[in-house]
Order: structure tokens, then sequence, then C-alpha cells
């Protein structure tokens, strides 16, 4: 079975994940859910693959185009078609699940998932095929109640996984569509011109200004708005900006202004706190209808959640309309965040070694008692003299080696070895916890 | 976008996970990966997806026939091939990490893998096509340390589960080639008398001499291999067991045994007291090459993990041979004992109602506070009356609802209501934590 010819890597776009990268995920991944629990949310899990027509039509031309298709098998393998295609987002299965499940599920639904997702993008700088998403919706709700439970637990988790320094950025679909009537851009035109207003952060007064005119917005449109935006500069996330002012004139937008107010109300204070208005935040995706928001990391001016209000896509299986609202974190993106502030720690105590085959079964006691005593105790599996199991443990970035020797055996002790200082303790073995335990605690 | 004709059900052979039965998976994952990690074991993970070529060959004719494989796509799709298949298994994955990164990882590599394969067998009861495999492995060493370590790190894990009333059967593959020698059977029928004397627990005696006879294994060697069973029906387990005993004579036999003893000898008390020697044990991968196990639950009479030593299997993707040891827990089935033993117990202490809009601000509040106090706290996100809400807090599962009344705003205080007996105490804002926690206290 000699293939060594093959092609070690994983496939174009996926990652393996080696035990540093790992263990950064399931902590990250564990944190999240405590704090999704901690509110209220319950876990949802569907299948990898959906029926194809579960998933065709749900994500436009472009998104079809991405998905992972699987091939019939059998005696229909030789077609060539596919029956099943991977998840492409959490979203769809959630419709599907509130269709097949509604009453079995308590109304109003709150979950979360926190699953892979696969998208055959052209693979490139930080753009994966098979990526974490990570959602909280609930389905069933017109409170803003709900969208302040979404925001209030989105927060919570961010903080728990030790960020701060970011943003909620909050805006309203129609307060957006006021806006554009506001400046006389006829309803046809709206989201060519939310396309290029949305990109204020990116390319700049001038540059949306070029936008709107190349989607042919009107001059006297155009040249109102950025003035108005231009005047507002001083006025940033403020009732009084000019642009908000004319959003407020509108009956409309009055309404929705009037929701976000109700939104930051339901927060709370120190969630709140991190709100500021953004009337020019679109979000790309059509399907949002009330609040939207993206929460946006400071420093690196990323985005590291997203969401809002989408009363018209959960009840796509369903013949009647299912009021949903949530939002994600960006799970890789923030992963890549922790990754570059957080110095991996090994959660390993103790690796205890075996330097001599007679001995091994006293080593394994020792790891035994280690281990019931609570600690992390790795006992060495490979065949080598100490030099070498010493730099395992190393390797392991465990904080201490524990030495059974011939002498420590006969004497009914162990060396605990400080992997950090190097400095190396004998003690009575029913004291090597304690030993460990101060170690582990001066040297993390 | 009325597609309300749609199958809402998962694809034939999965599952959707709603709450109750996510939460059991999820703790349970929990469980065993915290004990993994205890014992020294490092998380890996491996995309959903292999390049075909990796998966083809590698499970046989049959096992072939059952890879998910992943159609070409953009203007590839119409040729109906496949360059990409689902996971099968999580042991040839982890070959070709071991060949990929090697001098990456340390010696021995300690992993362990949670997560779901998929396999395109007939659904049925109890079968799936996407089920999770829990694996355990260390490679790169033949110690028997290492195979004492693996079945140490899996009953541990078996234990922090709560489960019980389970027997580790050991057997050595190289002692089955002995017990076969001994009787008399060439070399060439091994393999055919080791399937038909694994089946011994299925079928009896009576029913392995027949399926030895009708695997044309010659009749004095099935009379005198039936007669030493028979006679040792008395003596099982014993090193006194005839068939035990004819493996002694053997100088192969011999070293296989002792291997066993040596393997005993390397596990904790606990552990050893659970093993058994099982001389007729052969598991039906062909991969193996020393100690073999399953672990069977007695109550039951089922498989809960199983695994032993294969040194010929992780090396397919490299040049040289690379030793192996490793095992499964059988997370499935082990899920299925849960559920039926442990009542799902809901973790979320309260509901918070909110009884009216203006006062929703200080319900907000009040969660938040909770929260922050450490309790598991559900806000109620929808629109109804007090009735309605507090069935959805029984439908939850809470151990409380919170209600934040007129009355209670005006006072400073809330009403806790203890959702098991139906009292209510109207207690001061800042001892409602203590108030739950006592409560919750009482009734769980």
């Amino acid at each position: 079975m000699n293939v060594a010819q093959l092609d070690a890597n994983p496939p174009s776009g996926t990652r393996d994940m080696l035990p540093a990268d790992a263990a950064l995920r399931e902590a990250a991944f564990a944190t999240v859910r405590q704090v999704f629990r901690s509110h209220g949310f319950e876990a949802l899990e569907t299948p990898a693959f959906e029926r194809l027509e579960v998933l065709t039509g749900k994500y436009g031309e472009e998104g079809d185009q991405l998905i992972f298709k699987i091939l019939r098998r059998g005696e229909h393998e030789d077609t060539g078609q596919a029956d099943l295609a991977l998840r492409y987002d959490l979203t769809v299965p959630l419709a599907r699940v509130a269709a097949r499940y509604g009453s079995q599920l308590p109304t109003p639904f709150k979950r979360y998932q926190i699953a892979p997702v696969w998208r055959a993008d052209r693979p490139g700088k930080g753009r994966y095929r098979e990526f974490y998403q990570c959602d909280l919706d609930i389905v069933g709700s017109r409170s803003p109640v709900a969208d302040g439970a979404t925001l209030s637990a989105l927060t919570d988790a961010l903080v728990a996984l030790g960020l701060d320094g970011f943003t909620i950025q909050l805006n309203h679909r129609r307060a957006l569509s006021a806006l554009v009537a506001a400046y006389g851009i006829p309803a046809h035109q709206e989201s060519d011109a939310l396309v290029a207003l949305d990109k204020m952060a990116k390319i700049g007064l001038a540059g949306v200004a070029g936008e709107l005119r190349q989607r042919s917005i009107a001059d006297d449109a155009v040249d109102a708005l950025i003035a108005d935006l231009e005047a507002g500069k001083a006025e940033q996330h403020s009732s009084a900006h000019p642009v908000v002012e004319r959003i407020a004139a509108d009956e409309q937008g009055r309404q929705a202004l009037a929701e976000l107010d109700r939104i930051r109300q339901l927060l709370p204070d120190a969630v709140a706190a991190r709100v500021v208005h953004a009337p020019l935040l679109a979000r790309g995706l059509s399907y949002y209808t009330g609040a939207v928001f993206e929460v946006v990391h400071g420093d690196l001016d990323v985005t590291i959640a997203a969401g809002g209000r989408y009363d018209g896509l959960i009840g796509m299986f369903q013949s009647e309309e299912v009021p949903a609202t949530g939002g994600s974190l960006g799970l890789e993106r923030i992963l890549l965040l922790l990754e570059s502030v957080q110095q991996h720690v090994s959660q390993l105590d103790a690796v205890v070694t075996v330097v001599d085959d007679e001995l091994a079964p006293r080593a394994v006691e020792i790891a035994d008692q280690l281990r019931t005593a609570g600690l992390a105790v790795d006992l060495y599996a490979g065949v080598g003299r100490l030099g070498k199991q010493l730099k395992y443990a190393d390797r392991r970035q465990a904080a201490t080696a524990v030495i059974v020797g011939r002498d420590e055996v006969a004497a009914g002790t162990v060396t605990v070895k400080d992997l950090s200082s190097g400095q190396q303790h004998t003690v009575i073995a029913e004291q090597a916890a304690d030993t460990i335990r101060r170690l582990v605690a001066t040297t993390r």
C-alpha cells in the first residue's frame, strides 16, 4: 500500500487544524456556547448536507455556483447527477427545521448553531472553502426585545472571548429607504444607491459620490446627499446629522429611528454604551427588513459580528411569513484576532517520564494519582532516554516533568522538574500533586 | 418564494438534532474532550472532505461503494466526475496528517478527533449516513505503555460519561495466529477461521462449529477446537483455559500473551480490574497487528468502545511503517445509552418575563444582573400575556420564572416563581439571584 507519491496536503481551500489551532478553536467555541446558553439560546444541529433542491435558488445565481454538490450513488453514479449538496450557510437549514418541527419548538425559538459550511469559492488569502459559521437567531418574534436579546448575547460572547474596543453600528432598513426617498431617489434605484452608500468606510465620500453617479443616480440627488454627508462629518452618530434629520422628517423614517431607540433601551447598559447609529449601514444582504448591525473592531477596522431582522426569510418553506432576527459571529476572523493576541498556553500540567521498563507500572500509577488529583497529565508513551523524554515534555509545553527513577521508587518519592526554571524538587509521591500545582501557579 | 410543497425532512439517513438532543451531545463531547486532554491527548481537526484519491482503495471494495463523492465544479460540473469525497473515517485523514506534518508533530503524537463521518449505507434502525466518530490514537510508538494509555483514557472517558458495568475484552492478533496454528489450521485459512471464532458471542459454540465447517476448516481441527472451547467454559478468561494453554505452548503465542500481561500491568488498578482475556476476540478489521480490545457494556451486551494496535496503516502515505495504537468510543451508541438513563435537565435557571412594554427595559436590566451573578437566564423575547410566558418557561424547563410587573418595579422587587412547586416569592431585586439559586438547588 505504498502510495508515498500521493499529495498529503488537505484539499485546496481547506485546512488541517493541528493541536495548537484546534485547541484554540475548541476553547473559543466552548466559551461562545456557554454564553449563548446563559442567554437562553439552545443548540441546534443539522446535517452537513441537504437535499439539493433545498439549497438551490436560495443564494442567487452566484451563490448557486458555489454549492458543493454530491454525486448520486450506486447505479445512479454514472448519470453524473447530484442529489445532495453541502450546507452553504446555517440559515436555510434553520428555515427547513422551522418548517419541519414548528410546533415541537418553543415560540419564540432561540437557537444557536456553530458549524462548518462549504463554498466552492476561489481560495485566497483568508478565504476558505470550509469555514465555521456561528449563528444566533430568534425565530417567531416581532418584538424589539428579540433584536436586543441577540445583540446582547453576541456582545457578551465577544467580551467573554477577551475582545474589547469594538463598536456596534446600528441602522434600520426602513430608515435607509426613507433616506433614499428624502433625496428624491426613486424606489427602483434604492438598492443601487444603498450599495454605493454602504461603501463609505471603504472608499470615502468622493468614492461614494462617483459610485452613485456611475449607477445613474440623478446629479442633484447626489449633490444634495454628498453635501449633507460632508456637513454631517462633525455630527457623526448624532441625531443632529443632517442626513438623519432628513430621515426623521419622513413618517416611515421617524418610525424606523424610534424602533432603533427602542432597541437601544432594551440593551443592558454595558451593551448600549457600545452602540452608535450608522445611518449609511446597509449590510449587503437584501433579505434584511428591520434593524441591521455590524460589530466593528476598532483597532483593526474589521467586522467581527453582524446581523439584523429578516422577517421574510425563515418562512421560505412554509405558507406564511415567520418573523426572525439574529446575527453571527465572524468566528474565523475572531480566531485570527485571538491567535495574534493570545500565546498558546498548553493546559498540560505534567509529563510523567518512563525511564525504565521495570518501573513503568509505577509511572502509570503516579500519572493516575495526579489525574485523580485533577491535573492534566501526559504519560510518555514512546521509547527513549530521559533526555529525549524531557525534550518531548518541552515540546508539549508541559509545566513540569515528573521523573520516576530507581532512587525515587526505592524512596517512595518522585522528582518534579519545573520546565521553565529547570529546578528539580524531589518530594514524597503523595505530595507531587501539590508541588506541581504550586509550580503551575507561579509559572503561568 | 413560496415553496411550501418542499419536503422539509433532513436527507435520508441523517438527523436534525433538536435542542434536547443537541445539548446532550454537546455535554457528552465536552466531557470526553476534557478527559482526553487530561490524559495528554491533543485535538486534531481535518476537513470534512478529502481529495478523492486519498480515500479510494482504503476501505475495500464494499467501502469504496459507500463513499460520498463531490461533483467537480464550474465548467467541469458537466463531466459528471468527482474530485473530492466526504470523510469516511478519521484514520485515513490521520495517516495523511502524519505524512504531511511528521516533524511538526511531537513523537509520539497523541491525538483525538471527534467529528462526523459520512457513509452511503442503506439507512436503517440505528444506522445513519452521517454519524460521529470519536478516535483516540498514539502514533509513533511501539511501547505497550501506548496501548495501556489508550485503554486508560477511553475507560476514564466512559466513567466520566456516567457509564459503568462494562468489561474490557482484550486479545492479541498474534495469539490468534498461534491459536489457529495450534489446531493445525493452515495459515491460508487463518482469517476464515477467525471470522467464525469472532462470532462466538453472537451464534454460540454450535454456530461457530457450523461456520468453521462451512468455511472448509478440516473436521479434526474443528472437533479439537470445539472440544477445548467446551471444556474451557468453566475457565473463562483464565490462563487454565485449554485453548489458552494451547496458545501458550507456542513461542509466538507465549510472546503475545506476555505482551497482554505487560499491558495489564501498565494500567491503573481501576482500569486493570475491568480487563478480561478474550482468547477468541478478533475484531473484524484485518489491519490490527497487536493487542485488540472491545469494551462491552454488560447489561446491554453492546460494544461501546474498541480498538487495538495497527502498525501497518498510518504509514500508508509514507515510505516507511509507522507504529500506531488507538481506539474509538462508540459515541452514537453511548449517546443512546445516556438518553435512556438521563432525564434531559435544562440548564436554564430562570425565564424573565416581559409583561408590559414600558417595563421591558427593567426586565432587560434584571436579566442582565442575574446573568452577571452567574445564572443562565432567558428573557422572553416574544409578545404575549403572562400566562403564555409562564407556559414558555415551563416548555423551556426553566427552574423559575421572574415576574417584573408594575407593582414590583414600583417597590424595587421582583417575583420569583418556582416552576416545580408553583410557589411565588416576592423579594427585593438585589436578592433575586440568591433566591433563584436556592430554589434551583432544592428542585434539581
